[in-house]
């Protein structure tokens, strides 16, 4: 595969492509597992942070797949919300929730890497 | 997989995801080559083409992943416009600009399975 | 201002573009609202509603901002989800929601004029 | 008009996400103009950095609009990216480059309020 600055993407690149791609897809589907399990109050704040990274980590798969050296600035951004997603989320015993601290912890090492 | 709905998603389902997720990442990626090698005018037309697609298959993969009965509806537009793409690009003789005109056949085949 | 395929904008489109802007930014601002104070399952599906509309009315304003004579076939989504949300918020008696119905119908009709 | 997290929007805020809106719009257009008239290299280039722009200030916009306090690193990222697009944008003697340097050189500002 051939990035958008015609460079072939290096493999630590490709793989946070996939990773950020991957915890796109299991926040969005949590957000709405959360929407209707969670209690009140703690649901609001989960998914405002769900909805952070679900967005943050399309916006960086997106400047990497552009071959845009911005995509540091912003991989730096992403890592530190799915830190913060992985935190808020581990307190939940249930199988979804398992599975977003395990993507996004995956994700925010990726992203720190590219960061870096 | 367990969608926004609660429900898990058809293997129908899993797969027009994947595949609009793919043409996403292979159109973005493409547009930056056509930008450096396609001639003036219809390097304009080729890319807004092109960025349609990207818009178009990340907008109906993130209305499945919300678990969203309105994907029929994204997903029929999306259908037409992988096949517009296709029909564009197959006029290019260059590995990268074959790879969309695959992506988007077989995207266009799952997102009209979708539509109906 | 001149669009991206390098004619001015008409008027009924510049309108377009700015009912969908605020659409997409009243809709988002919403979904907090309702999160906050909705009840349980009705606020699930209000949400996801309403995320869908916040969504496709970004895409819609895309499109024509980047000159795309697929904003017809956008355009056509937006106006119907933007009725179904009009809908869905119409039961609520509550400011907030006052104003999602009325700026998603003014938005539906402005959509549907750039649709026809 | 009241934030996703139920606080009244401050002015500073309502005003970033103004100008984010507005430069997220005036360099799309533009993008769509550069295309159609740059020369080849170049253009791609700007083209590229005028996409970092569009996608990040509308991410941005839609932090500050979903309330989150992330909305702080965001916008310390569009403020970077928008004075970069002024930067490379300033060397063209055009209408439309001249709207972007002025919309990109008032947003940065507002983003780098927003990020203190």
């Amino acid at each position: 595969m051939v990035d958008a600055a015609g460079k072939t993407f290096s493999d630590e690149m490709a793989r946070c492509i996939d990773e950020c791609t991957r915890t796109h897809q299991v926040c969005l589907t949590a957000s709405g597992h959360a929407l209707r399990h969670g209690g009140a109050e703690n649901t609001a704040h989960v998914i405002r942070v769900l909805s952070d990274c679900v967005e943050i980590c399309q916006t960086a798969a997106n400047f990497m797949l552009r071959g845009s050296p911005n995509h540091r600035q912003v991989c730096s951004v992403s890592a530190r919300i799915c830190r913060e997603v992985a935190e808020e989320c581990s307190v939940f015993d249930d199988e979804v929730m398992r599975q977003v601290v395990e993507v996004t912890t995956a994700c925010a090492e990726t992203c720190e890497a590219m960061a870096a």
